[in-house]
């Protein structure tokens, strides 16, 4: 299903303003606000806990244990692209490092989710440059064969073509399709809203049987309380 | 072999002073002092670095994907209570977030223990509300199917019945039947007391072969020194 | 393979000044200046972010759920040292705490690294003894059959003899056979000094496309851009 | 929450009728019967296809790397018994091999559920003798320390009780609390029972939403056919 | 990504002669000759060994524990295709058995690709159903919530459109996009052919090295011969 | 710790007879006679069931995802050797299928020992060459960069030199040092030349307890019966 050596240059990316705002909302509001889909797997873990970040992704297919379509991708990220990086072989090889991550940053990239390995972890974090991977290792790799760029890409589990709104904090990765930036973020938005009411009411000692009006249904579910 | 269904509303806890005594003493000397069982599996992780708690367990048994019986456990619980959540199948689901996290602390809960995934992670950490799981995940669940509450339990490999102490640190969770909770805490104290000496000893350089006297007994087994 | 039952007392190190060089050059550069040989697995992690040493290994056999050996090894610690200890089978289980660890920093001993589990993770790091490691596990260990000292063993999947350098960091875990260290420092020191000025260039806004002069390899290999 | 160093040799066993029909119905159709509840983890795989056996459980705790137990056990074992052996840790050795199926064997056991690993695969094969595990491995085992016999254990995940009855085949295994099992058993033939005619019809060509009448609630659930 | 709560009637399926003549080459071949690409991860094992087929997808899309899509699927299956379902989170529940095998076949599928758990796999290899799965488990599902038939998956790793070619046999499962289903088979047969005569040289002992001609590149790769 | 680039001609085999009756003990009885040391680990598994071989390794280093250097090893096969392979990552790519087993078997090999994966299962099973991997995959591998023959090499887990003894089965595998296979072997002997009468006695319901008198020691070691 795989283009191998390409790399497009024009993509469609989704609208800059709703993508942006999609990063205070956090990946787990975003998830539940699109109806429970575009989630990447959980095994993609943060290096370093605290970034929160959402951007339109550039994507790379990659080769094992190659990391030359990442030097590529380099020129075609724009400012508030999150580079998203698939790999055609499980590989835990690590893939990047502080020089490429100073490379991205420069040309503006908020982050780099990749299903692979990275390394040079401690300088990414003092350069404040968040990566979510896989696996942390000092393996390098080789610039040998070419992979494609901002082609659609399966990354841990999940289909996501270039443009595509990523957002990514410590709960995980979620994409949302470029054509519905707009209609997930208000969504999205409608749900924050409520969530400083409940949160009050629950700290005050109501419980969540009563505000969300559960008893009648659990009841109605079957459930039985025994003394 | 799972009662499903059904919440228990009284149940026995373990003694709360001797409970309260062994957060202090931490997991690693109880489950020494308690014969080396009891121990969940390693693969349970908190999902931040320095809290110890211990607390008398309210149990829950979880259907896949669905949260809805830890709203009923919410009710269940007591101060100094720690709620340990199964699943009846794996998951990785984040079943648990701010607001059940705001609830639970305002009815007195010191943690969660939960053989399944959590969100809202760095949201947690800012609560002080710690928690222990196998995953964290933006993946929300729903509330459709009834499980139980206060029934024993099979979490992360461990039998946890409801009302028996835990103990979770850094170093994992150990579970101390609500019997022999105060026999294991004289052990564990026991245990405790001789710690510092040694440690002042093999600080100074005294070497454990000889603070043990291990010497003869390795000889006896078999070691043989090469020079 | 593997002798047991057996404690060797005089090992060849590897040049103290060289291998303590290593520490600042990181496991990552290490690796890719001997060649990218000599990796331990992505699988072995710090049980705290930030360590990066160098040492001369002692090397540890131990058996499952039984830590003998590393009192064993203590004695042959000297200031310099890094034990690498391996399992002959599977285990997760605790094998070093805060005792043994105040045991070996009084040695001169840099850290630990093991390819099983470890405890009171909190104090280690108080302490600033690092360690790597597979797992966390409050699990204890026994004290019963020897394994062996300063004999080769597998660490996670690489061959480390008695003697042989160590560089470990937050990106892994390096062997250099006691033999090579002075050429593969030298060959890292080259390659780091190069690194200062790549990154200017990077951080400038030049892509890495043109400062190593990619395109024309690329077109050969048989990227195509399409707009 | 274990018993460590006993031996309990009057056992309530599951009727042994209901419990010897349930082989029949296989492991799929019971656990269904029983509400979908007691299976263990589908990690325990058979060390061969195509036995199906159902049994009262002596129930074995093992040691890591130790299968003294298992002797213990082997005086305890009835006609008609099937040995659920667990582990107080992780461990994929080799506890039991072609002598001790022998014995088992003669004593009138139907196999062994084990969470762990077993060797002498191609003979155990040869005399029909069924064992259920998450490793095979030519590792043996020492004889060192006791576990114990016919206490309640968690084996691949689930609680099982000495005498509860145990189905197992091809597609896993699972436990039926002592008390339930004539329960059960009817609920499993009753669903049995309609197997045969729904067999025929779907083989006929008719559809499972017509026979089970799902269109409507599909539609209602919100499905939408778009041509 | 994914579109939840819908089924298209409507899809084009892969060219029917050339789809069946890839059976016979086999995944190994197919993947070759698509240039490497197309695979499904290689945790995706058969139910029983031998079975080698080729089909056009139906695809579906499962929710977790859930198969009621596969019954919506059923009605959608022509005589030459093979189903292909994803679930939308991680799980190993037994979602298919021998009723809904039964309709399969009666529909004409040729097998089923299963990114979870099925079971009476007994009964399947009896029925010469094959199925590729990454799990078996007695643990059956309910039918609650609506997925989706016939939009694209992620099943495994790789994106599988409805009506794509899918070959499967003992090495693995591979996709080819149903616009290159002419041209990946030509290139398959190419390289079938040669084969045998291939097949025949090694067989009286000539070597790859002779035969590829590959003594010149590796000595220019730098192979050392020692003696 | 891998020299990588070289092709050693010359190599010491184990004595050629002494490997060559191991076989027929299997990996089981080979292992506890030397001392439970030496085993691969567990999850290297047959492709097919039933063969049983030993021979004297040539042994080679092969890089993620290239077959290169199996092609060099064909030509240092000699009859009665083993092939045993390691990579220099985590790869399960299918580096071996039928033609390159065709060479093998016609050099004289008479298995493959691959820590990575295979493809062709079929007619390698047809063929009669067993192979032991921890992956079967279609996945094809390259021909681009060199690794090494015949220099020692970590193959799951285990150190394995060229011309060590190794014996597979479906239990596992195990590696005896070329310089002890004839004190091995007498030692697997006399081990086999006690298990008729044991296998006997067991047979006609003696118990191990008795057999073994074990039931002092047991009591010795704390363990109480308890009616």
């Amino acid at each position: 299903m795989y283009e191998l050596g390409v790399c497009y240059r024009n993509i469609t990316r989704a609208d800059r303003a709703a993508t942006d705002a999609l990063a205070a909302l956090g990946s787990a509001t975003v998830h539940e606000a699109q109806g429970r889909v575009g989630l990447l797997q959980p095994y993609m873990r943060p290096i370093y806990r605290g970034a929160q970040v959402s951007g339109t992704a550039v994507t790379v297919l990659l080769q094992p244990g190659d990391n030359w379509m990442l030097h590529v991708a380099a020129e075609q990220i724009q400012p508030g692209d999150i580079v998203v990086a698939a790999v055609t072989a499980e590989c835990t090889d690590g893939y990047f490092g502080d020089l490429l991550a100073t490379s991205f940053q420069a040309r503006g990239a908020r982050g780099l989710i990749i299903d692979a390995g990275v390394r040079d972890v401690k300088t990414l974090q003092e350069m404040g440059f968040p990566v979510w991977s896989k696996a942390i290792s000092a393996k390098g790799t080789v610039k040998a064969t070419p992979g494609s760029v901002n082609v659609p890409v399966v990354c841990a589990g999940m289909w996501v073509r270039p443009g595509d709104a990523v957002v990514a904090d410590d709960d995980g990765i979620v994409c949302v399709p470029r054509e519905k930036v707009a209609e997930v973020l208000a969504a999205a938005q409608a749900r924050e809203a409520n969530e400083g009411a409940k949160r009050e009411q629950l700290a005050s000692g109501v419980l969540g049987l009563d505000m969300y009006k559960m008893r009648e249904p659990l009841a109605k579910a079957g459930l039985r309380y025994i003394d």
